[in-house]
């Protein structure tokens, strides 16, 4: 859990970060935010945004599911503060507006985030506004015959691009035999190597570490292809930590993506990286609390 | 091309259909124009709204690509008629618009229109108003490694869902000397088959025609659940010839879109017939003549 207070102009007058509780989330949300705005500014507080790594109902101030955080699946926020505003969104949405008013995004009328990360997130951004959609871009099947994934669905492009796969495809590598520096870390055990040591391991060379990067990015670049042909938007803002392997990792998706995007359509798109980090979640919902018209 | 005089109710005047020229576009567009709306009458019109199979550029009224119409590639619109108003979308952006405004999307505030025939085309309608966007539902990839398309991409959805993939799977299977119905036809010519052909065996129980349509309504689904999961709509409305095997493509379709789709957006969704037929596209280029903020 992560939490600011923000001002009107977006500035950041004090963060927070906390384990997401297994138990009563209303009480640790109000917890973190009056550590946050203490005494009296609490009265000046004008609403609260929420981003959740779910899917939301919007209107009634519910999280539908949420995968990753069960204890927040069915969760409401309605009575949180009555009177103020009060803003849920998901948070790959949160951070696309994050984007638009502040950030990489501030320069495209219609853009799409990826948050890439364990797993792969979805923002859209059309004619500068945030679109109220799922946009679950990490659920997008890529492989129609593909493996079951957590959601339900088949052959999820998470499946294929996501740090977890990196790290995955890599682990199996390495039990199948693949000679690698990476067996060289943790005394062997392949199971503790994260995505980061997998770039580390690939920016010296490494030949497995390189390959599974390289593979990720391409199937990332079947995503982004699929993004642009149906969204046709002026960029595509890559966030998350894959994105410190840009040289291999997203290169490779741009290179995939400009081999199948229509061409017109990928003739007149940025991919770039995004630029608000983590701060981008909570300043975005902060936007939808001040201007609960940007959606 | 097809044609229609169109009143502020979206009344329908008068239809002409002609093959588009491989010539001389705009001469034939003022002759269909002109033969409908006689006389004074074209005193009267107001603008024209014009709904093109491919991608367009919508600000300067030109065609950006069109892969079955090559004479309209880069053919711009907008000095047809001086000083009137002048729509350019994609067809299925069209017809979309069209189901929106006097169709099965009347009651539906967000939906996907996919048009189902030789090829798949799609648009979207977001909180009542047309996502001018590519849409190219047609060509997102469901199968990362799947044969080249036409486009550039490769595996899209279009190769395994439209009728020229279904007439091409049957049309395989007869070539391996697979039994069915379909031989009797056209004196053992496969190559003269039609879906309606397979449509009509289908419903006469030839079991390779069921096997086909079932297998390319599997594939659709696939495309639907992935619409489901990034756009979350309130409605996925199907038009188009192929939308004539309801009980088996489409029934295989809403099977599998329910298997893979997050399963709290595929609840609040229905997968419908659209209503409009023919009329979808000349009604909705109509409408964003006489309401151009629709879009």
């Amino acid at each position: 859990m992560r939490a600011a207070l923000v001002d009107r102009e977006g500035r950041i007058h004090g963060r927070v970060k906390a384990p997401t509780p297994a138990g009563d989330v209303m009480a640790a949300l109000k917890g973190a935010i009056e550590g946050l705005a203490k005494d009296d500014v609490i009265n000046d507080v004008i609403g609260v945004g929420i981003g959740v790594a779910g899917l939301v109902d919007r209107r009634a101030k519910r999280v539908l599911i949420s995968p990753n955080i069960r204890s927040l699946d069915g969760q409401g926020f309605e009575g949180l503060y009555p009177g103020r505003t009060l803003a849920l969104e998901n948070d790959a949405n949160a951070a696309a507006m994050g984007e638009l008013w502040l950030g990489a995004g501030k320069r495209f009328p219609s853009f799409v985030l990826l948050t890439l990360g364990t797993g792969i997130g979805g923002g859209f951004i059309h004619n500068g506004r945030l679109l109220d959609v799922a946009a679950e871009a990490g659920h997008m099947s890529i492989d129609k015959e593909g493996p079951k994934c957590v959601c339900g669905n088949y052959g999820c492009l998470e499946l294929f691009a996501s740090a977890r796969a990196i790290t995955g495809a890599v682990v199996k590598a390495l039990e199948g035999g693949v000679e690698s520096a990476l067996r060289g870390l943790y005394e062997g055990n392949v199971y503790k190597l994260t995505a980061e040591d997998i770039f580390k391991a690939a920016s010296d060379g490494d030949g497995l570490s390189r390959e599974a990067l390289k593979e990720a990015g391409r199937y990332l670049g079947v995503g982004i292809a699929n993004l642009i042909n149906l969204l046709s938007p002026d960029a595509v803002l890559l966030a998350g930590g894959l994105t410190g392997a840009w040289d291999i990792y997203v290169a490779e998706a741009v290179k995939e993506a400009q081999k199948r995007a229509l061409k017109s359509l990928f003739e007149s798109v940025g991919i770039l990286p995004a630029s608000l980090g983590d701060d981008a979640g909570v300043l975005g919902a902060a936007r939808l609390v001040l201007e609960p018209d940007s959606a």
